[in-house]
């Protein structure tokens, strides 16, 4: 499974990328700052190949494959956009990709891995079926697993987008971070910390999915039990690789209600004219609900993706 | 009410309104390329003070009184974009603005009036009592009547934004543009044709409000009657400033069903991931549609404003 990840390799991963992705502007919104008392900027992984920022992750960990492994193809288990993102980075290798999804998965999502070439296997909408889904995909075809986030090659790219937000603003005082399975908060973490060890870095997370929070507080991996929450990104548990870097490194984990997600993927939609998903909202709705004092600081926010089913906005709305 | 717009006037507008607007970005995409064949550059003005073009031209508006004209404030009618755009010019000038709207005017568009200043005076939903009102308080308050597009000034400010659509894509074939009461069409021609005489300017129009389409057929000015469309934008007829203007320089007119327009807002939002209102749909709501022949070609494609009201999207999508 390789060595963990260092500032080095992060950097490495960011030569790797550069090809494959685009280089997502940072955008500023004064209505949005009055709001928090806060000076913010967005890093636009909605704007990012496929929508999200897991291409980041995908294409790192696929071009670090061998060639007898890429060979094979690679499967994975995803509720949407990291199996979109492992479509694109295996079409971009030429090689075939698996992609186990939830038969409950948005239409969007499901298009998307379509569109990039990936092939969808269907299953029940609990992580031991995914796992065991892609496990039999696994031994059936000789292709390699690349695990949404408990991976250390997708720990490595996803770190490469704070890199790029650090490059165009250095004098940040906080990061937050949208957190499900812990491997976008990962690579931040040891990005971030290796840059500038007094840059604070915060997890946010939904409170209907608050296992990396209760994690964080007990000091051990906690299993998400439920996850009803609109943050459809965010459902997961963190892993075993994932959640010692958190344990280590994080400055803080905070929660979001689900009011509060909706109200600001409104606010961002209004104000910035750009499309947000639920689980890219949830760091700023934290910070609507007064869960991370940042009065007066510049905060730099990673909008995760914009893969919204816009049919599904009319029940939130 | 002063000389008709050059090339020359557009331009000293373009110094004049540099410090009250931003200069918003052209952005591109794949995925609506290969849609249409051609090679899109959207000028997003949707990014633009107040969410929408019509800064430009009520700055220009505003700043060319003279003192003793600004003194006794503005007034206009509008259903939303003009008078959120003329509250704020107002207030950048120091001077008061009184916007007539209708009362069917979305909660959006009432609550940026309010946010920027102006002062709201409902009216019936109908071009004469709108202008009546507007009228009334003319006399009443010695506020100057700034039309929302039948007013030369207005036209240099909105021929700006072609001007830097071309510095920043010197190589374009066509430019297209949303077209209701045509302010912005005529203001683009003015601008577009004086500096590439070669260069095709289409305006772009809801079928369902038809009426620049149908005097530009019939080469006299055929007012709307109805206007049955989402594009709440473009439910203007033409003016007798504007419509010479058009007459004489554009290239054509092309029409889009509302069921067009639906579909371009749903591409550009879930492939783009910006947000735009139904009118600045319009012109690539045509293309879709086979309107216009663009294949092969380099096309700009003004997206006039990204004022939506989400919960409307509902009813919608």
């Amino acid at each position: 499974m390789g060595q963990p990840p260092t500032l080095e390799t992060i950097r490495q991963a960011e030569r790797r990328l550069l090809p494959y992705i685009h280089r997502t502007p940072v955008l500023t919104c004064s209505a949005t700052n009055d709001r928090v008392g806060a000076r913010l900027f967005f890093k636009c992984e909605n704007f990012q190949k496929t929508g999200a920022f897991k291409i980041r992750g995908a294409s790192n960990a696929v071009l670090s494959l061998d060639p007898a492994q890429a060979e094979g193809g690679v499967v994975t288990h995803s509720s949407g956009n990291h199996g979109a993102a492992l479509s694109l980075a295996a079409q971009n290798r030429g090689v075939s990709a698996s992609i186990v999804m939830p038969s409950n998965t948005s239409a969007v999502k499901q298009a998307a891995v379509r569109t990039y070439g990936g092939k969808i296997t269907f299953c029940r909408p609990t992580l031991q079926d995914r796992e065991e889904t892609a496990r039999e995909i696994e031994l059936q075809t000789g292709a390699t697993l690349i695990h949404p986030y408990n991976d250390f090659r997708m720990i490595e790219g996803h770190g490469t987008a704070v890199l790029e937000l650090l490059e165009e603003i250095p004098d940040l005082d906080m990061v937050m971070v949208p957190t499900g399975g812990g491997g976008l908060l990962s690579g931040t973490l040891i990005a971030a910390k290796g840059l500038r060890k007094d840059l604070q870095v915060i997890g946010a997370e939904p409170s209907q999915a608050d296992d990396a929070y209760r994690s964080w507080k007990a000091g051990e991996l906690v299993p998400l039990e439920t996850a009803n929450t609109i943050a459809d990104g965010l459902r997961t548990s963190l892993g075993d690789k994932t959640f010692p870097i958190i344990r280590e490194l994080v400055d803080g984990m905070a929660l979001a209600t689900e009011k509060g997600i909706l109200e600001a993927m409104r606010l961002v939609m209004e104000r910035m004219k750009i499309v947000i998903e639920p689980s890219a909202a949830v760091p700023l709705a934290a910070l609507l609900e007064n869960q991370v004092d940042v009065s007066g600081r510049r905060v730099g926010i990673i909008l995760s993706g914009g893969n919204l089913d816009l049919g599904a906005l009319s029940a939130w709305m």
